[in-house]
């Protein structure tokens, strides 16, 4: 296999190119970006001799197969509801297909397909969901391999900014999807506690929040995800009691946010009307109740979200600007865009900035009679505003399996995720000498 | 014009179908009612010499185009994303189309076409939508004759259980689509008081009701519906200070239903992992935060919702079984389809149950410099489980508005709400000589 097509040339999947040319004149791999902006497709390969550019609208078919039709091996950055037809693609032209994405059901409908052609479809290769995988994969069968046997299992994720670059009273800035972190946690997260089943609905879900200590980091605020029992099945921990995998934020985040969610300002379902008429203090003003008329708009949104006037919930709310005259931009927008919006201006990653990935795993088991306590840790910044931890932990797994695939290392066929020793162990080998590390403390 | 015909031959066809049916001789109609099961229409035509039934799969084009071909008007009683692909049939074939739902944006955009070709498209002729605009613009117009100036504008509308048939605590049946109950108010209710806009957020909507005066039939709460800006366009009320549309419930409704909401039973988003493997008090219990330990289920729960154990909202629900040990019947369903589930068992409407709907309309206007207040008031009763007050009240504004338009008494062409006289007049009139009479009281 020699032929590399990547579909979408955005900001996630720059470290994916650099990363596969850099390994191209060695392996003897051609690598083709294809993108609608043929501009920036041409950016990323530059003037590599193995990388070219072309211009491809991913959205018609005929152009799409043609293209697919001259590779060997296909990766997917494209929005994850455009996955499904090129993996149609793939298994009409029996081309292998890597994304970083959550397998859809559609997609995974396609895994008896993928394995009589003896295609390799492997999805979820990027950080949360990929490396959360492996890492975790690696030590539950380091633990099993030993006799040890896993009776809780606690998963922690947090895209955070440095210490060095965090100077706003959120502690907070965006290394990823703004949107996912607006709308993050609507449903009902479920988990295992001590063999029970745990459901705590969104509305609940930034007050019930927990402190996890990350070593030489101090305490952090953890939010339970929505899916946690999806891992059960899929890490085979089918009689762990506990089974937890969550969200970390800074402290004092929980409840600044859980300040947001109850004054209603994280809803998506309908437009408010005329919204770019308004302005913050408007918008504010008119989520108080008829009967709350006395007091400064501030002071009856504080009574109604039962905090302090002066203090650290009312003052991050004041530093949003949520209590000024400054007009809305957006137009007939749901209260969580105009959220977004102004988000995405006060927590902007400066092109100055470092982000922060914290990933922690906490497994307690049993071994020879006694509970023991590992706990996994990774703690990465990033470079600057562009070079960021988070763009390398969604990017260097991906191009590592590719390069991997590429190089025929690759047996398991089929739609899967990276569970398995044969994509874990390498990956996580060589990421640790591309500076992924994390450290591990017993008890 | 002679020819009618009718897609979809559902429980919400029967008073239309009947009604056009019993009209149908005088005026040398000939009906055709269409479903996928075409006993069903049968049983609708029955052995009518004006009427037959026709076997179709409204979602198979070029049957659906052959059928409608052959008529003047249709009527389509299909669920609501199926009108669009209707309407374009009508404007390709200069059919006239009514249905009794909101009308979409992309029906809307076909408004001009329709005009071009002189055709009819009303839609929102049931009960609400429907006969709220009816009544609604003809006291708005009677106030304008008199040279009155409308300040507010109250209206609330309830489909509920006749006190005789009245059997449960929580007082209420279900007359209609119980998904649209257990999901209603998800979002942002939006209305003017005082010339302010407000907003309801979700978590805060059944606990901001309101007690609104039924005359003859004491007190009801009343929760603010989402929509009520987007009435003020469409009656022409753009400088009114108050506006606000609401349903009404039976007293104690509210906060039992709050306490449903609090819980989590509502949320619709995520799917409960094998929710078939566990009894309604495991549900509970999951939904209980891990430092509530002490006490049962039920009084873990009513700490959890802040509400007294022997009170009335505990009290309703006991009477769901919520606490009981039987098994959940629905597989990886969301909270709100279980809940859905159960309340179809406990609040279904009984074959000698008597529904009763309740509409009112409040407006405050200024004539000769004083303030009025006028009422008006529907409260009609069903005569049993299947012929209930909200079929009725759904069905005959229809069927009245199909005749008048076979009739060629209707010049309005285009997409268009029943908001003119033309229509509101003879619909209305015919409307009370149907039993379905408004009672004003004026102060």
């Amino acid at each position: 296999m020699k032929n590399l097509l990547i579909i979408g040339a955005g900001r996630s999947a720059t470290v994916l190119i650099d990363y596969i040319l850099e390994q191209a004149r060695q392996h003897n791999f051609f690598i083709t970006v294809a993108d609608a902006d043929i501009a920036l497709a041409q950016k990323k390969t530059g003037d590599h001799p193995n990388g070219r550019a072309v211009w491809l609208d991913a959205a018609k078919p005929n152009d799409r197969r043609e293209l697919i039709a001259r590779h060997d091996v296909v990766v997917s950055m494209l929005p994850p509801q455009m996955h499904l037809e090129v993996a149609i693609d793939c298994i009409a032209l029996g081309k292998h297909l890597v994304t970083a994405s959550y397998v859809s059901k559609q997609v995974f409908s396609l895994s008896d397909e993928a394995r009589q052609r003896a295609l390799v479809f492997m999805n979820e290769l990027g950080l949360d969901p990929g490396i959360d995988h492996m890492s975790a994969m690696q030590r539950i069968n380091e633990i099993r391999a030993k006799g040890g046997k896993i009776t809780a299992f606690h998963s922690y994720t947090g895209g955070l900014v440095a210490p060095e670059s965090d100077d706003n009273p959120w502690h907070y800035k965006f290394s990823w999807n703004p949107r996912n972190v607006v709308l993050a946690g609507q449903g009902t997260a479920q988990f295992l506690e001590d063999g029970k089943l745990k459901y705590i609905p969104y509305r609940r879900l930034f007050r019930q929040y927990r402190l996890v200590d990350v070593p030489g980091m101090g305490a952090w605020e953890v939010y339970a995800n929505r899916d946690s029992l999806l891992y059960r099945e899929a890490y085979g921990l089918n009689d762990i009691k506990t089974l937890f995998r969550g969200t970390i934020r800074h402290r004092g985040f929980c409840d600044a946010w859980n300040a947001l969610v109850r004054i209603g300002l994280t809803d998506a379902t309908f437009p408010i009307v005329n919204s770019d008429q308004l302005t913050y203090h408007d918008l504010m003003e008119a989520f108080l109740g008829i009967s709350q008329h006395t007091g400064s708009v501030r002071d009856r949104i504080a009574k109604l979200i039962e905090c302090d006037p002066d203090g650290p919930v009312m003052q991050k709310l004041d530093w949003l600007g949520l209590f000024s005259k400054r007009r809305i931009k957006v137009k007939d927008a749901t209260p969580a865009l105009i959220l977004e919006k102004l988000l995405l201006e006060k927590w902007a990653l400066l092109p100055e900035d470092k982000d922060m990935v914290i990933m922690q795993h906490e497994f307690e088991y049993e071994l020879d009679g006694r509970n023991r306590k590992l706990t996994s840790t990774l703690v990465m910044k990033g470079n600057n505003g562009v070079d960021t931890a988070m763009s390398r932990l969604v990017g260097l797994p991906l191009g590592i399996f590719v390069k991997l695939l590429m190089l025929g290392k690759i047996s398991t066929t089929g739609v899967s995720i990276p569970t398995m020793p044969e994509v874990y162990e390498p990956v996580m080998q060589e990421l640790e000498l591309l500076g992924v590390r994390f450290v591990e403390t017993e008890e």
